[in-house]
């Protein structure tokens, strides 16, 4: 079978299986008070172009939107998403866990338009009720999105002043970063969402970690302990070096840039030949998830050959498909998937 | 003024004060373990014909609401509900604050539409993505809506049915539930709430209680060491037998019926003489909360003599106010009220 | 029967009761924006002699509690406590339910000490393992206590120069302080529990309201939207103004000190001539809360006749029973219940 | 510098490492539903000599202490363990992060005696205060415990009898349960504990996993859709099967029970050598944590050659220091350590 379900189902990079075997060679402190992580820090407040950077390594995503959420809303507030968001959708409700609502606007091939969270904003405070609701105290956005789709630069500057106008955190699920900042034609790097973020987290699970996200906070929007923070929601690590070295080599000689690049040329050649024989996108994705539209008779004999789970009406003799290429996916697989069509 | 902005701003019915008054001549026990509230629970169990329900006594509508998810959601259960369900939006993230979802789906006039309910739980039960979303534990309706509109028996069983063949609980928000009942055209008594839906309060706040509402359990729902349940949540008052002589007072002599039968009146009286003018309503509302469409000059010359709080653009030129009456509407403030119109 | 079992079996004042009725003459804003809460606030604001006080009116003792410690709290921090605190022993878990430790020191006849408060701090900032464990950021005292024992002003000021030092808010339970600062000895005023803590509540219930408790709060200490932080915690009242009014009430001449004084009258009556008949008691209480020691046999007896639920075992003859006066209870009781002795 | 300051500095076995390397041979699938962690399941259920087991991979110790304990009680309910246990002293409050309270009972030596748990649970049935109090909803005991000392079989079966006649689950943190079995004289098996206990987790952090812990639930205790219970508390791995297929690992040719017994060897090597060296223990330890008494100045002495972290006073001259061996202690090391003596 060849196999384009998901970006997590290969275990590890190479590189990484190799440094984290190199960790036996000594002790190390443990809870991510360790030199291997520090080295990591290091380094990622370098990609990020900033001094000013907090970073803590968690295991999964969703609990790390967990904690990023819950460490900077009040009681009585939520975060602003879109309807697609992960947080919205497919966390199981770990948000609400926390105490805290997730508000939803509209999303648009899984993204947030900035005139409508600004909207909503507006109407929030001037609604009479105001205080009877849940206040809207961070805005979150995946980059890329559930869907593979990037925001622009201007995009996320025009999300970052409507939070500062409003005095609102602004966090960024970079689940899938690593892929992002990796598009061809994107203009938003590691620095600009360094920049234009409160919050944010560096995705290693789908990049080729065997696990770990790397959480950033600006300085002044990390609170006091945060490693006991983590530790009360049951996400510090007691081999927290295994994270950091995982982080350490990601961005050693940009192995987190390469993964991302691989993935996107990869699915870029799927892009491109799926066009050449005819077929149509449910949109234009510049990252590793395509959603090309198939006949319904087309999906059933591909399920034959090819895994792959995701698939959405489209009308009633078409379907929507999720094709994902990853850091590990061999160039083979994606010729031997393209003769398929 | 004339008052007709909401249903919980006169204190109490002179009734029920005497009751309260007459407390003071004889020592209770607290929390909930006096004669009075076993009284009270006794005239609830008649009036729902039923001998199989545990009834507690707590202070206010999102509290009730809280205590009442929370006690039967799994921590992975949310609680399906339409998005202008009173949990939804005005509780101020009461019902997240417990760590439960409140999953929503549209509203119709404020009401849940049976067929939309059975196709959410359809796609959700058909959905590959099941196990990271979060479970509908629960189906909440508000009797009256929060619009004043009404279920209909019919409309009642059936979500009943659809939740007893998913094995979900099926809970009612009776805030206005005196108001409801006391509607000139429902087919809906308290029996038949009792009978259709697994978990319920009457609400006593908006029908002239000081405050105060019955929550109702059919047994089988009810967990063990349940006062205990409710002091964790902090709504276990300490003098409970407040509450239950004033429910023990709203089910003598039917005191409870005649302040819905009255705000009925007043509303129906008022809705008569709007339309005998040629207003037009924002749609048919048989219960207390009234939804007239106003030119937008008439709502600035009302507000001069009227207190009302709620308004909605209908149109460029027209708003939507509510008007809203009570237990303690004065007949003469009604016909003041026609005149300004 | 006699009775002397606790504090909160007679429903009100009669003067609060009056006060209640004329609410009805009125409409009233909900949810404590009204005047008549205003004025209370604005009276409790002159009591405690400063204008810096942000007041709360909310509903129950356990739920205050809740409420306020969660208010202060961040998520990887508890409440240090005495053993016998009442957030540590009965309030079945609501402090954890907001999800923070009580931390507990140990009691002296129902205080804390406040060199074993410093002990504590020191200890804890001196563990090696301190980041795995639950911080101290709060500590809690009742005044009284549950043993119905005072501070002394000395006392208070060094437990809050202690939090002071260590950057942590003092917190104060007074569900029943109007007793605390009614007792014959006492040198602590409402000033100067204001002066020195940084929230604390002056009970309600307990001193003949139906219901009712005064959160307050330094300024500084405050956060915002904080009547919306109280109602995600399913604390807000609709009509606010009802709780408002029977503070209003207390602080009109007097009647809260009077009412207190009244129980201190009634307590060192009793106290007097139990010590006249011989009776020793199991530590010297000034307030309303009196622990004689008796002779089992006695005990017996006076059950027949006297209702009162705390029984501890002193010694194999002897048990030590509580008694309990309050603003309700007659002199004749008073002396009825020392014939029996 | 020699280490033994604990069980987690060590990355990882060769083995474990090496199988991991083997994942990237083939997809598999996410959040443990692949067929390495059904292998581990099932060479667990072996282990255990029981079918009826329920078997989830989490991935620390705090984290999956937090999830059993929620998994099993009600809101109202907290889980009894002694002072000493780890839930009690260096979670950083995650148990009542998810809203529970730790009721503790005294330690002797980091165990709890069962007379003890008895009489505590006879005595909170008979208080009077009872319903306004915690209720007991689960006993949790460490085996082997943080001092490193063992129950016998005869001392947990009266736990698990007490546990039944109270129809409260008995939960056991086996952190270090590798270390526990392997112990010279210990008559307790996994067998005994899958089938006195309700619930349990095996250690594999501390064993020698990169990390993980197996939780175990006797299958009538397993609450339905548990995957999703703990991804809502942010704990479900999206690549499980690295969990899955370290303690595949560690089942198969009992790579587990090698690494305890090396552990054990290396400790008995040292308390051996210690003794000969006339030291004395601050109590008898059969596991891999040891506490030898020594004089202060020789504490200085060794720090300057050793890495160790617990430190107690025992009297002006004397201090408790830890010492800990693990899976990858070198004999020689130990060698070097005793001379140091």
């Amino acid at each position: 079978m060849l196999f384009f379900e998901n970006d997590y189902s290969t275990a590890t990079h190479p590189e990484i299986l190799k440094r984290i075997g190199e960790l036996n060679l000594e002790k190390l402190s443990g809870y991510g008070c360790d030199k291997v992580s520090e080295s990591a820090r290091e380094k990622i407040r370098k990609v990020c172009e900033r001094d000013d950077l907090e970073i803590f390594f968690l295991v999964g995503g969703t609990q790390t939107n967990a904690v990023m959420v819950n460490s900077i809303l009040r009681a009585y507030e939520g975060v602003v998403a879109v309807t697609t968001g992960h947080i919205s959708t497919h966390e199981a409700g770990a948000i609400e866990y926390t105490g805290h609502k997730v508000l939803t606007i509209p999303q648009h091939q899984g993204k947030m338009n900035p005139d409508e969270l600004k909207d909503y904003l507006v109407s929030f405070y001037n609604d009479d009720l105001q205080t009877h609701s849940v206040y809207p105290g961070a805005v979150y956005v995946s980059h890329p999105t559930e869907y593979g789709t990037l925001y622009t630069k201007a995009e996320l500057e025009k999300i970052s002043s409507i939070c500062k106008e409003y005095e609102i955190p602004f966090i960024l699920d970079g689940a899938r970063l690593g892929y992002g900042v990796s598009a061809r034609e994107t203009d938003v790097t590691m620095a600009d969402i360094a920049r234009l973020c409160d919050v944010f987290y560096i995705g290693g699970t789908k990049l080729g970690a065997l696990f770990g996200e790397a959480l950033v906070y600006k300085k002044e929007n990390c609170q006091k302990h945060f490693s006991t923070f983590i530790k009360t929601h049951g996400a510090l690590l007691a081999k927290g070096y295994v994270t950091g070295a995982q982080f350490d080599e990601f961005f050693t000689n940009d192995l987190y840039f390469k993964a991302g690049k691989h993935a996107i040329d990869m699915a870029e050649k799927l892009k491109a030949g799926l066009k050449a024989k005819g077929y149509k996108f449910y949109f234009e994705s510049p990252t590793n998830l395509q959603f090309p539209i198939l006949e319904n008779e087309k999906v059933e004999e591909l399920l034959k050959e090819v895994v792959f789970s995701f698939r959405e009406k489209y009308d009633d003799n078409h379907t929507i498909i999720r094709l994902v290429t990853d850091w590990s996916t061999k160039e083979e697989d994606v010729d031997k998937l393209l003769e398929l069509f």
